[in-house]
């Protein structure tokens, strides 16, 4: 089943559910008015919204329930708000290359411990949203993840049983400003300035969605991403090291998580450099290791960022796209 | 204003105005089912909300709104889950006992930029609950703090201007496990493991409330703490270096708040040892520092946690009390 929240002026939006092509969509408010609600009660909304879903894909029923052209520019992002957003760093090779980038010091149970932090939840921007930011002296940059949206989960889960809280799966932009990350890092309490608000794909998918590419906890498509028309890369999304039951599992060792608790994999990273990469950073730590130096410039204001999860043919997964553009903080309300 | 919640089996509780001297309360669901809606349509609230305050100091007005008696063993946190938790860590005595007490590098620009982490919202703990935690071996500590409560808050707010968008004052206790703290400080990312659920005291209050004790941005009241029946502090909420604007604007300074975020001062700090401290780290640091090893133990389950404001003549302040027992996580299920 494909889910997508529709803008309609308020802050959790209207839950749609989508047509397998992604050309149709449905009301899905009768059932569950926002897909926070329906999270919430999701074994009690399930046969209905699965109902919807069938219906849209046989053109005399799709006529019958009312549905209507999908358009992702109408989109939020599937949660629009949520109560918790965690963000691992499940992809060592992004790890090791940002640990040079920010010059922190290793890190000690890298490779058996998951990086994670807490971001802000309360303010998602929908795949065709500008993407406001105070400054383009702050590097601006950003990263392409996959993600997974929980149901209510126990604290001390272990990594195995944690998949079974898994609602949706959601491709994500974790916006980053690595003006702030290193001094954020070295203070020890985590990023709260150089992450600002995260933008989702418009489509968040239940597993089945993702056929033989959900495996082992991981999402295995590449996530390809462009900037404005040039391309920077298609990392493959099974290199994550730790796999989301993991990264579930340690988000839950000392609390429990709340439905809606979206779980990110951090930025998706191969180590096979003609894979290109998921952020800047990464490309311009390769630049400073080859050439002593780093040539991409980070983002300017007026620049476009476009993400896209491919499958092994090249054909296009399940998300939609992002497909965003940054603004000076204020120009939008400025006109 | 004194606003609470008295839970009533869903997750954001039910919204009570209490009476100046928090003997009774009423329903306020009919203005806003929830402190989180009120929040969102703050000024569209507050004039019902203020009728019925005012009706509660009233005797014959008191029983024709239906006021009952205040019990906050009924109580949610006032915020029982919200979408945002930021805290500070603006008492710089808590800071550098803690720097000693985790041995992590000195923290650059620490009087000028303050430390900030991002924590968990979807899970606010009310004032009388157990606390309900993995192991006895993870360091059980407390963090007594106060917090304010905003409205919506623009990116970028001045810190001058930010405390405009205060809308009320909390108690609150960041319950954190030590055991965790220095690994993930080291590691960069934050505290996650190190920071279950938050616990709040009954009683929100608009800055009114306070009188004189809200001013230059801070709380000055005294915090004070007793474990089962051991005076553990009362040091003073005014000796903040960072006033609740220069949090918020650090908060703001790249992302828009939302209405209902909550902004913490850190663990409540004072330089002279005669006041006490906030938590147990604190106290573990003076000792080690006086006589070589710590000698207080952290928490064990069974042990019982109170905190509460007090003013210069050592009278309770508006929020009401914690009082919180640790248990170990599934005690509580397992009956």
């Amino acid at each position: 089943m494909k889910l997508a929240t529709l803008k309609n002026g308020q802050p959790d939006g209207r839950l749609v559910v989508v047509s397998a092509d992604a050309a149709h969509c449905v009301d899905a408010s009768p059932v569950a008015p926002t897909l926070l609600d329906a999270l919430q009660r999701w074994d009690a909304v399930l046969p209905a919204l699965t109902r919807l879903s069938q219906a849209l894909d046989i053109p005399d029923a799709r006529t019958s329930v009312g549905a209507i052209a999908f358009d992702p520019r109408q989109c939020a992002a599937p949660l629009p708000r949520s109560f918790q957003w965690l963000d691992g760093s499940a992809f060592l090779n992004h790890g090791r290359l940002m640990e040079r980038a920010f010059k922190t010091p290793p890190i000690a149970d890298f490779e058996t411990i998951p990086l994670m932090y807490q971001g802000a939840a309360d303010d998602f921007l929908g795949p065709h949203d500008p993407v406001p930011l105070p400054s383009e002296d702050d590097g601006i940059d950003y990263e392409g993840e996959f993600g997974v949206v929980l149901g209510a989960t126990p604290m001390g889960v272990s990594a195995r049983q944690a998949l079974q809280h898994v609602r949706l799966v959601v491709l994500l932009n974790d916006w980053s400003l690595r003006g702030f990350g290193p001094r954020e890092a070295k203070s020890g309490f985590g990023f709260v300035q150089a992450k600002p608000a995260t933008a989702f794909a418009p489509i968040a998918v239940t597993l089945d969605e993702l056929g033989p590419a959900w495996r082992e906890g991981r999402v295995h498509l590449q996530l390809q991403t462009y900037r404005n028309d040039a391309w920077c890369g298609h990392p493959h999304g099974g290199a994550m090291h730790f796999d989301f039951g993991q990264l579930i599992a340690h988000a839950a060792r000392t609390r429990r998580l709340s439905a809606g608790t979206v779980i990110g994999s951090g930025t998706v990273s191969n180590a096979d450099a003609a894979m290109g990469s998921s952020c800047i950073a990464e490309r311009r730590m390769r630049e400073t290791l080859a050439q002593g130096a780093p040539r991409t410039p980070f983002l300017r204001f007026g620049e476009r960022v476009r993400m896209v999860a491919l499958d092994g043919q090249g054909r296009p997964g399940p998300f939609g796209q992002l497909d965003q553009v940054v603004l000076r903080a204020g120009a939008l309300a400025a006109g």
